[in-house]
């Protein structure tokens, strides 16, 4: 009788080795060799999944923002406007292990997307769904009243979404790189009093 | 007679090459023997020069780093406070073609540095001069009363100063990853609020 594989369970298993090269080593350092060695596979069986690096890469990534969305959704739950907001916002900062890891996997792709082409549209369409959401939950705070008596134009909305989207990267990136320097606490400390100040 | 060699010419045309090469091809494809090539220098001048890949790379950023800290004290010059940190903060934004360069080059080294301990060292030291330049301005614009008559505790302007710098970070990624969503006038724009709203 032949033996039954589970593909997509071996597909889940190569991403997650792709996930933790990266982490580890550094994005070049994932090459599919390392990976296969990593799931325990051969080179022969990952090629049967996926055509090439990039495509195991980006993969790995989408696997990652699919947790993220999953977790988030229960966070989010029952929220709207500005309390929603937090969670998003704070959720997408490193402020655990498990976050450390994803946000090392999102640096590890920046630069990579910036010499890819391929990788950098599938980087756009990731981000841009954040985006959107950070955008709509303004616009919702904007209608319950909870951004002032100050009327805010939508193009005001526009850039304080993208002022609140380069605070994440931008503080997530520091604390990967100088965990001296800044702690998670005045992190999330600087995320939150910039959602007071708006 | 021997042909007279100028030694710290051909450091510095290595280290342009070394740039080039990882601002088009990205990082990971800035071997020693892609350098070479495109300083058109064998392999062996290189390494007479240089190390490794590693020192390499480091010493690009050095020399990039140079080249805005002399920018800059042109930029900056009889300037104080708020409107010396003004020119500060949107100098290291990629506003234009020169500094969209020096911004890929430091989004492909942060990836590289949460990879090796060796580049991470040099990489904190050279963002520590930054931050260090961008709180003292903050301290003149306080003690000069150009930040209203709210008074700022210390902690509150190392705050703003990790502010300032994870939007100065973000806001570049997003102008290179992002084109087509964040424009450099809407860039230049988020900056000069979030510095007229402190």
């Amino acid at each position: 009788m032949p033996k039954i594989v589970d593909h997509d369970e071996r597909r889940r298993e190569v991403l997650s080795a792709a996930g933790r090269v990266i982490v580890r080593d550094g994005i070049d350092a994932a090459t599919t060799r390392a990976i296969a060695k990593e799931a325990g596979y051969s080179n022969g069986v990952l090629s049967h999944y996926f055509a090439d690096k990039d495509e195991i890469l980006l993969s790995a990534l989408r696997q990652s923002h699919q947790r993220i969305r999953e977790r988030l959704v229960g966070k989010a739950e029952g929220l709207t406007g500005l309390a929603a907001l937090r969670e998003v916002l704070l959720d997408n900062l490193p402020l655990d292990a498990e976050r450390a890891q994803e946000s090392r996997l999102e640096v590890s792709f920046w630069s990579r997307s910036l010499a890819s082409e391929r990788l950098a549209e599938v980087q756009r369409a990731e981000a841009e769904e954040l985006r959107a959401a950070v955008r709509e939950l303004l616009g919702q705070a904007r209608a319950d009243g909870e951004l002032g008596d100050n009327p805010r134009a939508d193009e005001e909305l526009d850039d304080l979404a993208e002022h609140l989207l380069a605070l994440v990267d931008g503080l997530s990136l520091h604390l990967l790189l100088y965990p001296d320097r800044l702690t998670r606490a005045d992190a999330e400390r600087i995320m939150l009093r910039a959602l007071d100040r708006l």
